[in-house]
C-alpha cells in the first residue's frame, strides 16, 4: 500500500526463548536463580494500590535516592530507564549522532547493531583477538562513539579498569559507553572514572545481580552534563517511564545490600565449581567473571548439545553465527540446577557418536 | 567539551506539576479521582514476587489477551507500550519517516512537536477555527502523516467518527494516528475503522479512564500490517518494555468492565454539573467530552485564577501560550473536590478587582 513507502523498517532483536512451561531448567537468558530481596516482597504486599491512579514522579525519586546513597553519587549523575536496554537505546540516540562510525566488538551484545541500524548510526565491528579479548588499540582511531560491555557478553571476559581508562582517555571527542550488565559478579566498575572523564557513561541493570528482570529497571552513571543531555532526550520521548511499582520495589531492592551481596556470592561460588566440572567434561571457555559461562566442547558440536539439552528440558543459549557457532552460553543457576545440567552434559557427551 | 558536538539536543516536554504535598486538590494532569478496579488490588496483594527475577513475556501475554477480548481484536491488531506516550513516540518514529511535513492542530497535545523535533520530522501546525474546531480540509493536502487527538486536548472537543473517516480516506499515502486518550468519557472510538483502513492507528491509554497512570500502560489498535511494522521498531528498541506487574495488574483492570463503566459514568455526571456551575460563574468553554474542561472567564484573567487557586492548594493547568493564554484546563475530580473548586472560584471571582 501507498502509506508503506514512509515506514521505517527495522530488524528486531531476538531475545532468548521464554518457555511457557515451568518444568524447564532455564539457563538461557542470564536471569538470577534466586528471588529478589525479601524487602521487595514486603513492598509488593504493601503496595499503595490507590496511588496507581496518579502519575509517578518523573525523576523516580525513591529509587533514585536509593541508588544515589548506594553508589555515593548525586541525582545529577544518575539516569534511570526501563531496563538497561532502554538506557542504552536512549544513550545511542543521544550521543551517537555523528557521521563517523561508532565502534564495538564483533562478538558482543547483539542489540548494539540493531540500535545502530534503527537510528541509522554508521558502525564498525572490531574483531576480538583469538582469545576473545578486546584489542584496545582498535578503539583509538577516529570514531563517532564507542560501546563496550565489561565483562563482555557472551564471552564473560572482564577487562581491567585500566584498559577501559586508556580507551576513554584516548577519545575526548566521543562518548564511551561501558555496559556493565554483569560487573557485579566479580568485576570492578568504571564508575569512579566518571568523576574524571566527562565522556564516560557507565550502564548497569537490575535484571541480573538484583534478580528483577521482570521489573524492568536499568540505570546509567555519568557526569552531570552528560546525564543532562540524556535526560533531555528521555523527557522529549516519554516523561513517565518508571511505574510506581518499579520505583517502590526497586528502591527496596537497593537498600538491602546484605541480601544482594549474598546472592552474588552464591552465584560466583556456583560458577567456579561449574567451571571445574565443565573442564573435566572436555569443555573449554574463557575465564568468566559474569553469571554465565561461554563454553565449547572439544569433540561434540555446540548445536548438537544445545538441541539435546532442550529435549531434556534444559535451555541454554546458542547462536548459529560466525566465530561463536560452536559455543554455548550457559547461565549460572542454583547448585541443584547446575548439577542436573552437568549430569545431562555427561550423558550427552558419552553417547555422542555411538549408534543409537 | 569536544564530545558535545555530536550530542542530540532535545527540548523536553514539561508535564503538569506533581506536588509532593498530599493535601492538594490535584486537577492539573487529568488523572482519575477514583482508584483502579478492586481486582487490581487483589492482583497486587497476590503478586508472584519470586517471578520478578524472570524476564516478562515480550508480548505482554495476559494483558494482550484481556485487551483483545475486550475490544474484539486479535493480538496481531494490538500494540502495547509504556503509556500512550511510549506508543505515540514509537509510532512517530515508525510511520512519520518522509520528507513531507506531518500535520496536527495548533492547539493540541504539546508532546507532538516535541517528538517531531526529537526525530527531526518536519511538521506544520494547522490552526483550529475560532471555536477551536478541527478544519478537516486542512488535513487533505500533501503530508508525511497526520496525528489528531479525538477528543482534542486541551479543548475537550469531540469530532464525529465520520469527520475522522473523511480525513483517513483522503490520505491513503500517509498513516493517520487518532490519539484517543480521552475517548472513554463520552466519545465514539475510531477503532472499527481500522478494519477498513490500513493507514489508521488508534491509540488509547490506561492513565485516564482506567485510573492507572502510575502503572504506565498504553496501547494501539490497527491492521496487522501496520502493527507489525510498529512491533519491529519496538523490538529493535527494547524487547521487554512491560513489567510483570504492569502485565498482571493491567489485565485485571481490563477484565472488570462493570467497575470501569461505573467510574467513567461518575466522571461524566460530575463533569456535566460542573459545566453548569462554571457557566453561572461567568466561564465559557467548548463542550467537553473528556475528563477535563477548558475554561475562560469573561472578566478575570486565567493566569490570576490559576495562581490564586494554587495558593489555596487547588492545582489546575495553565499554559502561557498564544491562543490559549486565557484558559484553564480543569480536570474532573470527585464531586467533593469539584465543590471545593467551585467555592474557591466563586470567592476568587467575587474578590477580583476589589481593594485587598
Amino acid at each position: 500500500m501507498e502509506w508503506e513507502k514512509n515506514v521505517r523498517r527495522a530488524d528486531p532483536y531476538v531475545p532468548g526463548e521464554q518457555p511457557k512451561r515451568t518444568d524447564v531448567i532455564k539457563l538461557n537468558t542470564n536471569e538470577c536463580p534466586y528471588p529478589p530481596a525479601p524487602a521487595v516482597r514486603r513492598a509488593a504486599e504493601e503496595l499503595d494500590y490507590d496511588r496507581l491512579r496518579l502519575y509517578p514522579d518523573t525523576e523516580a525519586g525513591q529509587l533514585a535516592d536509593a541508588l544515589c546513597a548506594n553508589y555515593g553519587i548525586s541525582r545529577e549523575q544518575l539516569f534511570i530507564g526501563v531496563g538497561s536496554d532502554d538506557v542504552l537505546a536512549m544513550a545511542f540516540q543521544t550521543f551517537f549522532n555523528s557521521d563517523k562510525p561508532i565502534l564495538f566488538p564483533d562478538v558482543t551484545y547483539s542489540f548494539y547493531d540493531v540500535w545502530a541500524e534503527l537510528f541509522r548510526i554508521p558502525y564498525v565491528r572490531k574483531p576480538l583477538d583469538e582469545a576473545f579479548r578486546i584489542v584496545k588499540e582498535d578503539y583509538m582511531e577516529e570514531n563517532g562513539g564507542i560501546v563496550i560491555p565489561n565483562p563482555n557478553a557472551p564471552t564473560g571476559i572482564l577487562e581491567e579498569v585500566g584498559v577501559m581508562e586508556e580507551i576513554i582517555a584516548a577519545n575526548p571527542g566521543s562518548v564511551v559507553i561501558i555496559d556493565e550488565a554483569y560487573v557485579d559478579f566479580g568485576g570492578e566498575s568504571c564508575q569512579r572514572l566518571t568523576e574524571k572523564y566527562e565522556n564516560l557513561l557507565v550502564v548497569q541493570t537490575f535484571s541480573k545481580s538484583r534478580a528483577m528482570a521482570g521489573m524492568r529497571i536499568g540505570f546509567a552513571i555519568g557526569n552531570p552534563k552528560l546525564i543532562g543531555y540524556l535526560k533531555d532526550v528521555k523527557f522529549a520521548f516519554n516523561s513517565y517511564t518508571m511505574s510506581l511499582p518499579a520505583i517502590w520495589l526497586g528502591a527496596e531492592s537497593v537498600k538491602d545490600r546484605e541480601y544482594f551481596q549474598g546472592t552474588v556470592n552464591k552465584i560466583i561460588q556456583t560458577r567456579e565449581w561449574v567451571k571445574k566440572n565443565l573442564t573435566e567434561l572436555g569443555f573449554t571457555f574463557p575465564d568468566s567473571k559474569a553469571n554465565f559461562i561461554f563454553a565449547s566442547h572439544d569433540r561434540v558440536p555446540a548445536k548438537a548439545i544445545f538441541e539435546e539439552l532442550k529435549k531434556r528440558n534444559v535451555y541454554v543459549r546458542f547462536w548459529d553465527k560466525p566465530r561463536i557457532g560452536n559455543y554455548l552460553r550457559i547461565t549460572i543457576g542454583t547448585d541443584e540446577q547446575m548439577e542436573i545440567l552437568t549430569e545431562n552434559l555427561r550423558e550427552i557427551i558419552a553417547q555422542w557418536g555411538k549408534p543409537t
